[in-house]
């Protein structure tokens, strides 16, 4: 279990930047002051757009063609917690039900925001990874990062 | 149910080109004439190329999330089936089972290549779709949404 204070999140923004990359911020409420901010790939961007409306597509996404599985199968999600960062990478944690058992599965926090947004259950971010301001250092090492592999 | 011969696929190939995009080659044998090609987006290209070992990521991509969350909730997969073109678009199916019951899940190609790289299991292609080259026009407009659009 994660120790802390875990912070539910009541915003969800997408912003793409030419030079910075595909950004997710979290905030727990629109006039708040902290946040959380993530780099994503193009397709778990793609997915998070598509779950905030923003864009289409004909086909199911690899996010809805499982999500389309798990429903015939009867798994449920309670919540996702986003719950530390290691060596510049942040971990999530989304809780699933299946057959009355509850289970924890490990999770790139993009994957367990575009699942959470399409389930409609908590986001929830350990306190300690808001308000951490990237230096431009760590700017510029994503952009690389992000320009060099796509996930 | 896909009328028609249905064929076993072998061999799966994957190739990136600057130009062309990144493409998924599917034979029934290593030296057959006959071949399946499609075009698929980044992070699907980056899944069917890591089941092949051909990349290493150290945190879960999305299908090893959902196919983790699958195997601890007891779903099964069967065969997958790419069963026909429609608009220039390609449709597959994906045979699940879960708590004894059998049913099928509407794909992308590209999503079903990779489960069923994943979890070891048939790839069936419609025989309609073997041997179909593209002409200069269509790899042309291929290119464009390939560069446009990303998935």
């Amino acid at each position: 279990m994660t120790k802390g204070v875990m912070v539910t999140i009541r915003e969800v923004y997408v912003e793409s930047d030419p030079n910075r990359g595909n950004m997710v911020i979290l905030k727990e409420n629109a006039g708040g002051d902290r946040f959380f901010l993530m780099f994503v790939g193009e397709a778990e961007f793609t997915a998070i757009a598509k779950e905030k409306g923003l864009v289409d597509s004909k086909r199911p996404l690899t996010h809805d063609f499982y999500l389309s599985i798990m429903e015939k199968a009867g798994v449920e999600f309670l919540r996702i917690e986003i719950s530390e960062m290691r060596e510049e990478t942040y971990y999530a944690n989304v809780l699933c039900r299946a057959q009355q058992n509850d289970f924890s599965v490990d999770s790139r926090p993009s994957d367990a925001v575009a699942l959470a947004l399409n389930r409609r259950i908590p986001i929830l971010v350990h306190e300690d990874l808001f308000r951490r301001k990237l230096t431009a250092e760590e700017v510029k090492e994503y952009e690389g990062l992000v320009k060099m592999v796509k996930f």
